[in-house]
């Protein structure tokens, strides 16, 4: 009671504009609240009129590139995280097998926002519920035991940032001690062989990207520092990556997966391509495989890797406004949450939608018609052409994959033997030539490069929001007058890199261009640690580097 | 049932010499035992005579100085500890406050046992019981959640070295995470200054070096790093030292107290000499002053380091033997516990009672008379005198403390105006010239110096165990004919630190030498530095304190 006691003495004072006490519908406990201008610090007042308040759920990597690239002189900026950090989650399958120390990738937010002037306010505490319709969230904290209350607390938003990530650095220190409890396990005494392998077979479930890097830095950390300090069991270690799709790493190159398979099977690691996970007990996972049916695989560990659902709180947020079958938030191109004012959503926990160009195919004639003669002639297609390859990037893929210069090309292709300049369409023709350029339309990776890339265009949209309303910089809206305010976002896809252990990587670099081998590791190096978020972690990440190749790698439990 | 099978599996090997399933008396669940010559490694087996058993109870200061030293061709030396790793303990205030990472300061114990040859057994379980009467240990394993029946097993042993030692690293990382979340907690909106300044009041119980290292550390913390992160609520942090004596640091000398109370006032940090804990509850401690009787202190976090009680399964084994009523197993001067063959106890978990010169005060004097004549001469004392030195070295202690070179002054001193060399005296002039010797008996402090000196010295005498039959070492006995075979344990104090925080430490090094200030900092350095248990600790504990001097301490709540 006495939160209620010090609210009540807060009305008095004028921080408190507008209090009132509610309680909460989910638990019936006592919730703190207050409207949109009301703010704790008194010292913080000002007779200027109130910034619009933003909201920002999260502090992986689209929240932090957010709040590092907002004008937050412009807005009141509000942070709201269970964690007071940021993680390079990059290196995390490094913190699984403690080639790189947690707190070496992490860097505290408050000295992100320091750096910025320390305008933002950051408020460490469980996101329990989105209100879209009252523009309001309902959090928890959870530090420590004591708080009053039952520590929830209503958060008003004129503008609301959902960036809940999905990997924490918890889980990847979780790996790390279960990896060496593992080893520990199957060295106590009474167990017979058989016991011992079962819990020495490592399973990671999924093979892409983040659950190749594991199996090979788990290999690593078995061979070159596990294998020396446990020789009895030494030989009974087995590493085994379950993979629906036929091969591994599908999402790259052909090359890269071929290297990377051949890689592994010399280094004995196990690839089940083609099973897929039907269940998983305490001691079994049973898979499921076109020729062999269902089998059972006895394990000792296994890593989850092939993706996670959405958090409670966004799975209830999407039912409240009719994604309830949805995977992740739906967004349109400009990141704003489908039917939901104010609200943005960005990284792993949305999904862009691109507009497709067949749906919108007649207004797209009817805009570049510009005579109302109901063909296109080719200097009436060159002058929406921009406008186009803005709105549906789509078409400039599906160019590039045709290996064609310009939608002219397109064209004439789908028309035959004509010359460029004499092209003149009807509709139908023009429907038959962007027949397939929907194809080119997928849905973006959850990765680190998206989520950077959305919180930067976001926050770039925020702070041109006055002056785009007089100068729209955006494509020309196809189904109403006038411009859209921003160019849609626009993923750019600076490569990717698949490290496979034993100082061997490969990457997959913009343009097609494949690089693999040991001098790709030393890329991967200089690349992790230029992208580091601050000089200290930088510091860390190559001194924790440093110490690997000297001393290798800790197995104490801890 | 798994494990029952494997065992029945196992009997019908060699190296399973004899199996029985027993019950345990405790939970009732499956308990696998094997008798003291069953090895569960059958590659290991040879066709020598077994060696004597010696079983090490712990990995900290005792059981690993004792790991390393003890000559493990001579025996078959096996480990238990919940924890596979040792920590370098007097570090852990700075892993407090995070100067210091944790994983600096540990080492795996199977690194250290593969540089000794690898002939040492470690298994990772927790000791639930010890049965003297029947030389067995009852162990679980904790690790994972699939581990066979309840993960109760037996070991037997010839020898047992209990050295449970008491300071965990993993306590000191929840302190570094309590001090981060008090922080996140006061900048919480909703709460009012006098429950902020609540939650920010740190609260350190026992002013003994420990508890004054941490309030220095977090002193230095909140003001060099913290408040920068959290300028909101850098005003309301207080730091409070609640010591029952009159002065902080009391086993120190007098000019290291007064200079480190007059540093704590200069740095605000509030010292409440001569208060005395009665009660802690959820937000507040309750104290007990003798002029200003019980008092009620709200706090946000307090830190225990005021010493604490032996572990349940120590508990358990005084009361079996009739020490139930000690705070630690007693034993003699040979670490042996009293009343139970082939235990010994060495670190924090015992106290080691020294014989007093009055006790055998008859027997001294019988012993030193040779001629039987009821009276000493000078040549007679003389004789004696090593012996009684080696047996009881609180005489020597006393002599220093009178500032008198031998025994011979203390007796003239009693006797009057005599001249050295003509001295014989009774039983009576004997008994006063000692009455006051044993005041010098002290029980040894709960460091880790005492455990490492420990652990050493069980290990030369368990080395020499069959050479000493034949060559005793020892003193002559006082009640028995003969020599002890070995040397009673004597504790060299090497001088303690005391780091009084912002580059500033005290220390009390031997023959009284007193230090104090910015270079006994740089002292404390290099002696820490130099301590490490290996290359590896020492260039990670070097690089962290470098790291802290360039970025600062990490706030991140992680």
């Amino acid at each position: 009671m006495r939160l209620l006691a010090s609210l009540l003495d807060g009305a008095a004072r004028p921080s408190f504009s507008k209090l009132v006490l509610v309680f909460s519908a989910s638990g019936g406990g006592l919730v703190a609240y207050a409207d949109a201008r009301s703010d704790p610090a008194p010292d913080e007042l000002s007779q200027v009129p109130p910034k619009k308040k933003v909201l920002v759920l999260g502090t992986g990597w689209a929240g932090t590139t957010f709040l590092r690239n907002v004008d937050s002189s412009m807005y009141d900026v509000q942070v709201i995280s269970p964690r007071n950090y940021f993680a390079f989650t990059p290196l995390l399958p490094s913190v699984t097998c403690g080639t790189v120390e947690p707190r070496s990738i992490v860097e505290p937010i408050r000295r992100i926002i320091k750096n910025k002037g320390g305008e933002i306010k950051f408020w460490e505490a469980e996101c329990l519920k989105i209100d879209p319709e009252k523009k309001q969230v309902l959090c928890q904290t959870d530090i420590g035991t004591n708080f009053e209350g039952n520590g929830e607390f209503v958060v008003n938003y004129d503008y609301l940032v959902i960036a809940v990530g999905a990997k924490e650095v918890e889980d990847a220190q979780k790996i790390r001690r279960s990896v060496i409890n593992c080893f520990e396990k199957a060295t106590l005494p009474y167990l017979d062989e058989e016991e011992r392998a079962r819990i020495l077979h490592f399973v990671v479930i999924g093979g892409g990207p983040s659950g190749v890097e594991f199996a090979a830095e788990l290999h690593d950390f078995v061979t070159e520092d596990l294998a020396k300090l446990y020789p009895t069991v030494q030989n009974l270690v087995n590493i085994t990556v379950l993979e629906t799709a036929e091969h591994i790493l599908t999402m790259f190159d052909k090359r890269i997966t071929e290297f990377a398979e051949k890689k592994f099977q010399r280094d004995g690691i196990d690839l089940k391509t083609g099973f897929k996970v039907v269940k998983v007990s305490d001691k079994a996972i049973t898979t499921e495989n076109v020729s062999r049916g269902e089998t059972s695989i006895p394990y000792g560990m296994a890593v989850w890797s092939a993706g996670i659902g959405p958090r409670p709180v966004i799975l209830d947020f999407m039912r409240k406004i009719g994604q309830g079958n949805r995977r992740a938030v739906a967004t349109d191109e400009w990141l704003r949450v489908r039917g939901c004012d104010g609200v943005y959503a960005v990284g792993d926990c949305a999904t862009m939608s691109q507009r497709k160009v067949m749906e919108d195919i007649l207004e797209i004639f009817r805009l570049a018609d510009k005579d109302n003669s109901g063909t296109l002639t080719v200097k009436e297609i060159k002058d929406a052409l921009e406008d186009i390859y803005i709105r549906y990037p789509q078409v400039e893929l599906y160019l590039k994959t045709k290996q064609m210069k310009d939608i002219l090309d397109l064209i004439k292709a789908s028309k035959g033997d004509v010359k460029k300049e004499d092209v003149e369409i009807t509709i139908e023709e023009f429907k038959n030539a962007l027949a397939d350029v929907d194809s080119q339309v997928k849905n973006l990776p959850a990765t680190a490069q998206v989520a950077a890339q959305q919180g930067n265009y976001l926050a770039r949209c925020f702070n041109k929001m006055n002056d785009s309303e007089e100068k729209p910089e955006g494509p020309r809206r196809i189904r109403e007058p006038g411009r859209h305010r921003f160019r849609p976002f626009r993923y750019r896809h600076l490569g990717q890199f698949a490290p496979l252990g034993g100082e061997q990587a490969a990457a997959q670099l913009p343009g097609d261009w494949i690089s693999i081998g040991r001098s790709t590791q030393w890329l991967w190096y200089s690349v992790y640690a230029t992208k580091q978020v601050s000089w200290r972690t930088r510091a860390l990440v190559v001194s924790d580097w440093t110490r690997r190749f000297i001393f290798g790698r800790d197995s104490s439990g801890i």
